[in-house]
């Protein structure tokens, strides 16, 4: 029998393979050049789920269309993830991604920024091969959806960002979903199953259905994987344990637990994540964390993940 | 009588107000996003020439095109320098652009990385308008000369920041000019004039022509702009006199000059040449200035410059 992991890992192969194939250098080049692209191809090459390719051409599937139409758009929504990570390591100054240094690490900022805008172009570039495989509206309806995916991600990326520079604490359970939908959602659930429904030809009911549903169920995943990074074994998870604490993050955990802590233990967490992160020791992020078991704050964002699936998947009911 | 400078500035004008109306947020959303399409709207905002758009208008013109049919393509060339300039300052940790601090100097590197992605998105969105203003299949073909374009400006700007890096001085004229064809000559010459031919429907035989024109002309154009670096007036030339000597590039003029000093100039200039950036000192900067004045390296360069410009011009006589 075949599994749904199997299946994940067998389109995450040709997405891999479509991707790898793509990022090559037109002739032999200059060493440089050809660093840039050995660049290009280093997190693409790096050991991932595949998640977001797969929902592509699951949805794909199930709206009648066939693996060969959603295949080229899967590889360019992985493409996506791959750049976009690049850029955000930068931005969060992420040390590790998916259990090795992060690019900007292995080389230096402005190469691995640069690469990381190779990266993009090269995305759209591949995105252009659809106009054979789908014909011209449909190529054209695709990079539309991704133009609106790019828009809303770097929205979301700017909000929490922000969020930290202005030190702002103001924030409710509301702005973080509001984040969360614009930052993770999009490019995580409702895009990759909008773009295979699209490529199979569903009609736009289907589409505003797959919104609802994608902007749900993006949130609950970014909320297990902010509690991942809390309670998470970090090599199967890829990442640094801790590291949204290190970035002062305002995960669903945090605004849950500052509004549980009583007056001085507020302070006292507000101060230690205001701090920046090379000044947050040992100490500060155990107190963190001792603070969170004690109010059971991952507990409560899983909670309402899960509420947050059920909705999303009573919506997926809903779809004729 | 309406000067080439007129006609230029009018141009300009059409497409700032083509690029401003197309970045602003689809709803008042927070402050935060606010914030975000203010960013993007930064660079644009700021005084430009504007060259590279006219001279796509330009070459629509001469092939028969209408200025409403190439508006938008050039609009999206100005995008395109606009979100490049925000990733290259940061790469370059340059402090001034066009007479005021770079974006990531008013704000964060993060945030100003970020809208760089978001602005460039945007110019692959605009691209998307000319489906319906040229049809498919030249909105395609525009699409695909842009990929290239990225391409090849993302290739060069590697190759530059990596002989920085590397402390690399075994280079001659002929590395110099393969970089700056894909740093420069691609994005300032090659493409917008290619792009206005696309845009006029021209034959592939006009835009191999205007390739080699525009790869030898955007070198020329380098060569001035290093020079200018060196002898411009900064309020006039929107960035930091020497800059380039204290990013440590490794222009024409500065390759000459390794040539021509002696041993233990050369010594020194290198020296001098690989410290980073905060070490350099004004003396040292006064150094380099002098023994580039002692050996004429601003006159060469700018008399190769005159060359390049020349058979620029003599293949652009032989378009039919």
């Amino acid at each position: 029998m075949t599994t749904l992991e199997d299946e994940m890992k067998r389109v995450k192969a040709r997405v891999d393979e479509m991707i790898l194939s793509s990022i090559l250098p037109e002739s032999s080049n200059t060493p440089e050049v050809d660093l840039l692209y050995k660049m290009m191809r280093d997190y693409p090459s790096r050991q991932a789920k595949g998640m977001r390719p797969f929902l592509c051409v699951a949805t794909a599937r199930a709206a009648g269309g066939k693996d060969e139409s959603s295949l080229l758009t899967a590889a360019c929504i992985e493409l996506f993830q791959n750049w976009i990570l690049i850029h955000d390591d930068i931005e969060d100054r992420s040390e590790l991604r998916r259990g090795a240094p992060a690019l900007h690490r292995m080389y230096s900022e402005g190469l691995a920024l640069n690469a990381g805008d190779a990266l993009h172009a090269k995305m759209w570039g591949a995105l252009l091969g659809n106009a054979e495989l789908l014909g011209f509206p449909a190529a054209f309806r695709v990079m539309q959806e991704f133009a609106m995916m790019v828009n809303e991600t770097t929205e979301g990326q700017h909000m929490e960002l922000s969020w930290v520079e202005k030190k702002r604490w103001d924030l409710d359970e509301s702005d973080y979903y509001q984040m969360c939908r614009k930052k993770t959602s999009w490019y995580t659930v409702a895009s990759p199953c909008r773009l295979g429904a699209i490529v199979a030809g569903a009609d736009e009911n289907v589409l505003e259905a797959l919104k609802d549903f994608g902007l749900k169920l993006g949130v609950a995943f970014q909320i297990q994987d902010d509690a991942l990074n809390i309670v998470g074994d970090q090599k199967k998870y890829g990442k640094a344990s801790s590291d949204d604490i290190l970035e002062g993050k305002r995960t669903l955990i945090l605004l849950h637990l500052l509004n549980s802590a009583d007056a001085q233990e507020r302070k006292r967490l507000k101060t230690i994540m205001n701090k920046p992160r090379a000044k947050k020791t040992k100490q500060d992020v155990a107190y963190v964390i001792s603070m969170m078991d004690e109010h059971d704050a991952v507990g409560f964002a899983r909670k309402r993940a899960n509420e947050l699936m059920k909705e999303a998947l009573s919506i997926l009911g809903g779809i004729d």
